[in-house]
């Protein structure tokens, strides 16, 4: 089959892949089409919570067509025997012909060993067709394996002049309801949504995922030493329908909203303030590997600060509102010009009467 | 001749008219294309200084193939007695045909005479070809009538936070060379550039455009109540080759300035500043059609708080500096949101690693 052929195939299983992005934590979501004299005999994606495993998926779509047919999948067939079988060892059993790659997985029980058993199954294995875009789609993971935290997008959404609100705290709406809607679908690819206590507090935001039919809500994360949320936000009133996790400090006092369905992440100081390591630390350790950060300025400018920022989402609107208004980050302490966290242009596009830039960290 | 092979003609006409912005004034730039039997016979623009006019430059080319030809003009033809004799008697003795213009010219010496003439002597005429864009090549002409000022261009460039230098003052670069070539390109689309004193004293600039082959530069202005601008700056070391002009308040003493070649505009005062409308009046009073402010962010805040921005042009560079760091805009004296200044989109795109954003002003 001509390397063209494998591209296409291969798109198509990457495609079905980024559909699980937030939904199939704490497992990468992978996808997986095969294909049979030409024709696509199965497809699918990691289920939502992680398993089944799309192979598995897709193998039983594809029944006794798999014999002989070849699979495209999006991240190495796992090795080990967990709570299913393994992969590898379903695939040799269907008696697939061939396994194109995309990408080998770096997990310790895998690393190859996936790629392994299928060559000693007489498998013909081919990696690495399309690596880069399987690698971006997997950063989650790939974070959560070199790093131990998971990959974090920061959303800053304010006026052509950086700011988020007026002198008075107003800033419903700078930007426009495509924009929002944008910010939705994006809240629905990451795991989780993550906001300062600060934002909490004056905007009273839900989190949640609204108007695109998602069954599975990322998990609503706050993070603030003292954790004085009302009762009565939002947050606490739904945390009985929609995860919310609180990371906070030690001396917090967080019984009454645990007991409204809250769970409480015990996290490690920094100073004054809650250890952003230590809280990305924790939601990995939870199995998180992408988190969508909304701010507000305080957060924005401490996780920057930390070089925790793999993803800069900025959404513009044709605004200005002057050096009164509240900046879109707070104080960085960067001093000289060269020691400023800089990004590289992903995409800009318009959305609504806003603008969209989205910039990756500039490794 | 169709309405689409009419357009063709009359967007080449247009794009002849653009080259000659920044360095026609205070003519409007206009573009003339003449056609005879499908053949181009005559191409031109307004000539730099505003003389003789593109219908001048292009009937001569023509010669004798004007006579039954149909001419394309982006603005009517003039119909008065000045340095010139009017265009719409020189295309009517050429002979031609037809006359297709954008748009009719609302000056009072013309006003529809212009197409009258050619009416009068036989010649077919058709106003309102392409006439949208024609009106906004000629926003800094159409201003002058309308307003009595220029157009007025805003360049902010800064940081995705929007900040345009760090605490200590630290500003180059923030932007990179492709967008700086970019600002050169959109400084000689200009009759003016203009900032205010601080930047002329915090960054020294030049502000002429180089690296373009351009020969005509556009007029430097700073505008600063006391005009305390040192003999030393390059602004004034190069007074005596590019136009600088002065625009101080009645208590300036710019005596050693104008003595090495910069031209004092006195203005008047709007409280303890210099009136940014009587600078835009002075301004049109001396021809100037369309201004391009650089800055800083006190000129800025300034011209938005008084809505005479028409155009605003940002450039961000995928970097943060954070809130300690000079802002793009100082205040602004905007307590709603809904007394913020608005813009409407006109386009994005990425200038080398940066990206550039055009609004305009929400009419």
């Amino acid at each position: 089959m001509s390397n063209l052929q494998d591209a296409r195939f291969m798109a198509l299983a990457l495609s079905l892949g980024r559909r699980g992005l937030g939904r199939v934590w704490p497992n990468p979501s992978v996808g997986c089409v095969i294909v049979k004299d030409g024709v696509i005999v199965g497809r699918a994606r990691t289920a939502d919570g992680g398993r089944p495993h799309a192979e598995t998926i897709a193998l039983a779509q594809a029944g006794a067509a798999a014999k002989g047919a070849t699979v495209y999948v999006t991240l190495e067939p796992c090795a080990h025997h967990g709570k299913t079988p393994p992969c590898a060892d379903a695939l040799s059993n269907a008696g697939v012909a061939r396994v194109v790659v995309a990408m080998g997985d770096p997990h310790p029980r895998v690393s190859g060993r996936g790629l392994a058993m299928l060559r000693a199954a007489g498998i013909t294995v081919d990696c690495g067709v399309l690596e880069d875009q399987a690698r971006r789609d997997q950063a989650g993971f790939l974070m959560t394996q070199a790093e131990a935290r998971p990959f974090v997008t920061l959303k800053l959404a304010g006026t052509l002049d950086g700011r988020i609100a007026t002198a008075s705290g107003e800033s419903q709406w700078i930007t426009g309801p495509a924009a929002r809607r944008c910010v939705h679908m994006m809240r629905a690819s990451h795991d989780a949504v993550m906001v300062g206590a600060g934002t909490a507090r004056a905007d009273d935001p839900s989190l949640t995922v609204r108007g695109l039919g998602i069954t599975k809500q990322p998990v609503r994360v706050v993070v603030s030493r003292n954790m004085k949320m009302a009762q009565t936000a939002k947050l606490a009133q739904t945390a009985d329908q929609v995860p919310l996790w609180l990371c906070h400090g030690p001396d917090a006092d967080v019984a009454g909203l645990t007991g409204q369905g809250a769970v409480s992440v015990p996290c490690a100081l920094d100073g004054p303030q809650v250890d952003l390591r230590d809280v990305l630390a924790n939601l990995t350790a939870r199995g998180i590997t992408r988190v969508f950060c909304e701010g507000g300025g305080m957060m924005a400018a401490s996780l920057l600060h930390a070089d925790l920022v793999d993803e800069l989402v900025v959404f513009s609107a044709g605004m200005v509102i002057g050096a009164e208004g509240t900046p879109a980050l707070a104080a960085l302490g960067v001093a000289r010009l060269d020691a400023a966290p800089r990004f590289v242009l992903d995409s800009v596009h318009s959305v609504g009467p806003d603008i969209c830039h989205r910039w990756r960290r500039n490794f």
